[in-house]
């Protein structure tokens, strides 16, 4: 069973995903799933994964393949909401999926062809539409201190029965503007110290106020409100293969995931691809505030070089 | 220096603590900011850190030290406040202070004896009202994964001209309730499924909304808004200890922070630990939502064990 739980006063939530729930003593060494040499991401494979949602083949082999996640954070059991003052819950509901961007097990997203960064992008559409439910994160964790347990590349999809904090903020505060505000900061930071790199289609920068060494976010030049809407698909496997093969030098462990307006609201689609070379400690967590010993106007020297 | 600069249109800020700024390549490799053998924290060594600020003595020697931290995040440096629109920046100004809780370099905080963690304690009360400013950001980084540079116990102390955002929120979400909602869930949760242990002044329980595994939440059962008015510190020491002890069953690196109002606020104080066992990754940034895959029941029965 998965839990949604909103802290006792803050509308701060957390997923207690109890499936995934190991003893006390195994959180002292590190998991290890899989017999080392067994990749179940692997082509010839398949049988060591869920039952297969979604392919898409080549010459009669599969090149992208998506199935449900053997761990997934949320629960396709029903609700049960529970509303104390102080003890607010629900069921964590909805479908946990794994999307392997390549049959190669030597490959990470940043080896892959711009063909098949595409490919992957438009699975990724695909998929956002089949999943449905109040909302779609889509996200990568790669490397150890990305999170990821799996070395195989690939992408996970949560969708679920509730709209991200982080979403509704983004869009509460594009609210207060007559117009989108980051169609203005797209077109400021695409020409400014912060710039990185611009297509026909998409711009990237370091934000001005990243919270991480190296962060980046890639935003279509014109207001679209969801990677669904995209046209120029592309352009934007070709502007994120640009700033991965960059990041690649630094081989970081990283994370990006993708915001998208939720149904019936609006938000200018966007990836925010963080690195994970710095750690988030007492101060961080305690305040709020994060410190950042590189400021964005020197990572986006490093990605122009 | 440093600067606080704030998110494009969200209320998230982050310290561009350029100080601490390193060239790119060396994020690649561990930083290793002194020589092996060589302890700054170490009796003796005082030389090595900036000049001491403070100090308890014992039969001529130090117990507890505090001096200004070699690497601040702050800067004492004049405000220069910018307001563009989406741009928004001042300096992080203040003082960042370091606390050495043992001139031992072969014991931590959960191997001191309770009397030393009263000195501590006491001397973080001391360190508070010395350092003014709008916060006081008291906290613990232990471990590597809990971002510590120095094997040698410490706890850090930010001063500095914010109010975290995090303190913002809980005050905020405070004033909503006719009374201290704290003074509530402090009664309900030291005797329900979540609670750890109490003494005479102090409870301490794993949070129903619990973000980390093995998270640990410590109140005063009687309300007070800060540390500085803690009158059974010696209370306070015996509970952290009794949960340190156990922690260190599992070895963890965790960090812990200490919440007090700022002035002229009301904030019920009280002290959390969060061992990092887990990692946070792209679901969890991309989101705002933190999957936890230990409930708190099951944290706590650890605890109680």
């Amino acid at each position: 069973m998965a839990e949604l739980r909103k802290d006792y006063i803050l509308n701060r939530w957390v997923i207690i995903a109890t499936e995934r729930s190991k003893r006390p003593q195994q959180f002292i060494s590190k998991p290890e799933r899989y017999k080392k040499g067994v990749c179940p991401f692997c082509l010839g494979k398949e049988n060591l994964t869920p039952p297969e949602t979604y392919r898409v083949e080549k010459n009669g082999k599969w090149v992208v393949r998506c199935f449900p996640n053997k761990y997934a954070a949320v629960t396709e059991k029903k609700d049960y909401p529970i509303e104390k003052e102080f003890f607010i819950q629900r069921a964590a509901y909805g479908k946990h999926e794994v999307l392997v961007e390549t049959p190669r097990h030597d490959l990470q997203l940043w080896d892959l062809p711009i063909e098949q960064i595409t490919l992957v992008l438009e699975t990724v559409v695909k998929r956002i539409k089949a999943l449905g439910q109040k909302y779609v994160m889509v996200f990568k964790n790669h490397g150890e201190k990305g999170g990821t347990s799996l070395v195989h590349s690939h992408i996970q999809i949560i969708a679920y029965n509730q709209i991200p904090p982080l979403i509704l903020e983004k869009i509460k505060a594009t609210k207060k503007y007559k117009k989108c505000p980051y169609c203005s900061i797209v077109k400021m930071e695409a020409k400014g110290p912060r710039r990185i790199y611009e297509n026909k289609s998409f711009a990237a920068f370091a934000p001005f106020a990243s919270r991480f060494p190296f962060e980046v976010w890639i935003f279509p030049k014109k207001h679209v409100k969801s990677i669904t809407e995209v046209k120029d698909m592309k352009g934007l496997a070709e502007i994120l293969k640009k700033i991965l093969v960059k990041l690649k030098k630094l081989n970081p462990s990283y994370n990006f995931f993708i915001h998208n307006a939720p149904k019936g609201e609006d938000l200018h689609f966007h990836i925010e691809i963080i690195p994970r070379l710095s750690i988030w400690a007492g101060f961080e967590f305690g305040s709020g505030t994060i410190i950042n010993i590189l400021s964005p106007e020197e990572a986006a020297k490093f990605y122009r070089r």
